[in-house]
């Protein structure tokens, strides 16, 4: 049965061959590159008892799979539960959110192991890849994931395949002017994932701008159950957050010092989410949408110093912002943005992401120009910023003005790469949905006859559940 | 719009002002007091390399971290998930349960920080945090949780956050007069989290006992959904108890060993509880509520003797029990203690941790009175129980008297408590519900409007889905 | 209130005594095995002090706990969160998908340590359990869910115990045949757990075959919630199968290259799993039954050869093919096999473990007899497939060969024992439904009478919630 509403669409939305097709073609283009380039790396291949031999290792348990295994598994469990369910809160777009999450962070994983393989793991024309390189894609999914919140329910599935295909490559080319040629420090992403990711978001749907979305209005809101789904989302992220922050710094106090600087920042952001959340509405009622995503803001925030000696209260100051400036941002700033600047931020990941990100950059300026041999102690301050080899000389007020610039390069690529790919989103074959159509899973996936109402009208015999 | 149901309250719950002074003042002065005295413990300080050499150690591997931050993630879950979730049973009270079992534990934990800092990681004037700090604070906050359970629906946010701050200073004096002053073993808190937490919310919830509870008693039950919503909290926390039971044991055997004996008796008490919720139920049929909460007694019951060697076949005895012991206070010890008792138990925390929690710390008594050197070996006897320094004397038998004695101290520590506290939170300033409001999220939450009928009668265009 | 349409029931479904008699009796008969037989390994037994100087250990790090553990409670989430809620896609069971899934898996853990351990763990007359016990009981008992999900919701949970009790034996059996006898390897379980698992639910559902059930057709299919709730089963299986197949590998590199593999075949397994959903469907629509199991066809097919160097642009193969396949099965195999064969596979099983299990019992065969020194290197080769004692001549091709046998004697012994089982569960005697009430809670469930209704019409005062 073809719901009426839906006799309406101007727009051609028939996926049947286009998306297929992408599909197939990329990732057969993946295996033919794995192919080529993409081997394991000594820890992972078995010739490591001889690397073993070499290494003068004397435990199997000196393998990077043991210090970094947990980790993985924990930021795996946020990028496809934790961003997936987070976006299940729209009342009828729950399988979008967790599908086209799952599709798109799917290709991504695969296409940002070559990418950031081809900058960071490329040995005598092999990508050699291990656990940390797992990390590393995720993490560069984790921002097409973030820039998929801003556009989420308005776009096709093979926008979002295609725009993962651009992000994932410029999120690499800015990974390594950061990490390579800056030499900046951004262990849990502030500035290559949550800023780059955010703006790269915001400026994407703001040249998808739809001046008609009104139409699909009603469907922008949650219900009761699909607020509860988001919060399993909320709390994966929330609770997880230690691990993503610290499953790539060095082994030892650096990993043991991202996590523990991470838990306190988050477990501050919570309260003044509440406080703010409560005040700045009338009735003094809480807003599952600040819940659901400004307590997360304070792990953003410490993106790039959680592994540095920020300290637990510098922790707890950073999260007290952020939970503040979130918040503040999804009752004053979100709305301006729509109608002032034609940003339409379905999740409002400026206020998640964005201004948290930014933040987590400065405090990462801040936090390594303020770095001293009596804090760190003489080898903790040469291993913490990598001060080796032609760094050497570098003092930690010049690392404090790199890590500025990466956040100033970081913002640059995400506007001049969303500028480019909104632009060939915009293009009118990829199948995205007419304005009243949007939020709306019916239209790319096989929705349940609603039966549904058939179960909870079952006392009621003499009222049909459908006409 | 407002809900009419609504206009008959005749308490005060307006929470704009005086929910945002709370949370502020409260992260303020946490803000200050880690300022103060919150620093990181050398495994976690940049110092570390100089600490490896001092300490003679070759590998990073050393570091606590990797002994103990992939069971601090299971038991981080249990808490904001496990306990989160499973209290979203009820129908219109599942942003109460997660949202506000977020809230108190977000500021439990940083407060637990403290106060077991000050007991127990003093060095200098300062407190020195690693991970296992972070477990505690979230073991301390689990009692808290529970004690939640008692009181959920019934109470305010700021009523949840004074008792939080009360609860977690009396726990941190309970737990270091039974771990320190009497030296007992409890590594998985059968008594201090599980007896004591118990008991210290059954009490607080017999001091503000409602005598018009009934009602709301149409708020009380669960639906299909939130019975759903209700498993997943369920499983987590069955699933990662042994992670619970075993996260600061002693390195080596005794994290393994617990693991193992948690594993036993939780399987063990699943049979027992779908035994017994069927023979009790005239019809036969299995209750929810049982699975939901009888299953994971098992867990409870050998939170003091898991690490000891209590076998598994023992383990299994335990759990068996527990799951009978649990399922029959649920049919016929719940509705005893509301209707003689006067002590209105939301979650039915008696039945899933005060009865298996004394249990446990009877069972742990025991275990550690019948221990010998023959089982144990001589230095893991010593080891187990710490028999050195002032303690290199004690007996088994003896160690076996402080244990008991330990359940007793919980006890009267949680009768006190709960009874000053529950007098505190009486006072008529806290904005709790009026009765015929329990139960119902929209006095602290904005709940969405429900246009979910709207989807659901989406077939039926001429049935308007709001008045 | 009893609902009209159970008054035609023709069958006993009264459980309560026959339910909690077959629980108790088990758990009885579990205690006193556990008393004779089990004991705690070295690496968990309080003597492990003794055993560390004994093996020359400096580092509690040595103790096998901190190599299984993470892998191992990811595993025991997929057991009970990824296997029961992946079968909550029923409208009206979700009580039985996640609540019987526990009840089965909570047994037969029990079971397949003692099944398990006395085929592989018994040294002097006792079966000493560790960790890897712990891992290997939750993969027999995936096999038991991977049957359950032929069967599910047509059966009794007394049927359901029974069929675990026998399928576990089986399973140990088959293990112990194809490990030991055989050499093969298999640490992923494509052949043991898949192939045995599946086919044997095939044949069980085949002997318990109903006519009659499209009477209660209109219960087999999912509502909008109810999808999503399978959605989280889905990711946690998906997530977390590079931990299934490690988990039992050697320590290093064998641990660390099964979760590449596995992670890399799950990613190309997506794209064409949502590809071929959309193909094949005139509309072009996704289909959420595909996305929920055909994903995760690529994790099943690596289960053999995962740990082998497989490599990953092989395992994108192995996952490429295997999304088509899976999905291929669901649109046309399926109906095939229900309307000729009569096999009624609620879950569709066969798509996604029967094939893919027997694909990758054949990608391990070949990637065995494939195997050279020059690619593993001689340590590597030999450690690889344990060609030492007795098997120290073996070639690769032969071990292939005995991979193949491998497949063969697993489908033998699905077929024979499931025709067996399937008889035994055939007996009039276990109270399952009558064919108009199968997939139906209402049967064994307290189910909450719906004021959810209620909560959906409290803006129309004027409409009765229940009549």
């Amino acid at each position: 049965m073809e719901r009426p509403r839906h006799q309406g669409m101007a727009k051609n939305t028939y996926m049947r061959w286009r998306l297929p097709l992408v599909c197939l073609l990329w990732e057969v283009a993946m295996i033919v590159l794995f192919g080529v380039f993409v081997r394991f790396s000594p820890e992972a291949d078995a010739h490591w008892e001889e690397e073993k031999r070499d290494m003068n290792l004397t435990s199997d348990m000196e393998n990077d799979f043991y210090f970094r295994y947990p980790s993985f598994q924990d930021v795996h469990v946020m990028i496809f539960v934790g961003f997936g369910f987070l976006m299940t809160f729209l009342k009828r777009y729950g399988f979008g959110a967790v599908g086209f999450n799952f599709l798109l962070a799917a290709f991504g994983i695969q296409w940002a192991l070559l990418m950031q393989g081809w900058f960071h793991s490329f040995k005598s024309g092999k990508i050699l890849i291990g656990v940390e390189n797992l990390i590393n894609a995720d993490f560069c999914v984790g921002s097409v994931c973030i820039a998929f919140g801003a556009i989420l329910g308005k776009t096709s599935p093979i926008q979002l395949l295609v725009m993962t295909l651009f992000q994932v490559t410029l999120f690499a080319v800015n990974e390594y002017i950061l990490l390579n040629l800056l030499h900046v420090k951004d262990a849990g992403g502030s500035m290559t994932i949550h800023t780059f990711g955010a703006y790269f978001g915001l400026t994407v749907t703001r040249i998808l701008y739809r001046p008609n979305l009104e139409q699909s209005k009603d469907k922008q809101g949650s219900v009761y159950h699909s607020d509860l789904f988001a919060m399993i989302g909320t709390l994966y992220l929330w609770m997880y957050w230690p691990s993503f922050n610290s499953a790539i710094s060095d082994h030892g106090d650096a990993q043991h010092r991202a996590a523990i600087n991470t838990y306190c920042s988050l477990a501050a952001c919570v309260l003044t989410t509440m406080a703010f959340s409560s005040m700045l509405q009338k009735k003094g009622k809480l807003d599952m949408v600040h819940i659901q995503n400004a307590t997360l803001a304070g792990g953003v925030a410490v993106g790039t110093s959680a592994e540095m000696m920020l300290t637990p209260y510098g922790s707890l100051i950073v999260g007290f912002i952020c939970g503040i400036v979130s918040t503040v941002g999804y009752v004053y700033l979100t709305p301006f943005l729509e109608s002032r600047l034609h940003i339409q931020d379905t999740c409002g990941i400026h206020n998640l992401h964005a201004m948290p990100g930014l933040i987590g950059g400065i405090v990462g300026a801040i936090t390594a120009a303020a770095a001293t041999e009596d804090v760190y102690g003489k080898e903790g301050f040469i291993k913490a910023f990598d001060f080796t080899g032609e760094y050497k000389t570098r003092t930690p007020s010049v690392q404090g003005g790199f890590q500025a610039a990466g956040i100033v390069v970081s913002l640059l690529m995400a506007f001049a790469g969303g500028a480019i790919v909104g632009a060939i989103l915009k293009l009118p074959v990829w199948g995205d949905a007419a304005a009243e159509n949007c939020f709306e899973d019916d239209i790319y996936w096989e929705v349940p006859e609603d039966e549904e109402s058939d179960a909870y009208h079952m006392h009621n015999p003499d009222k049909p559940a459908s006409p």
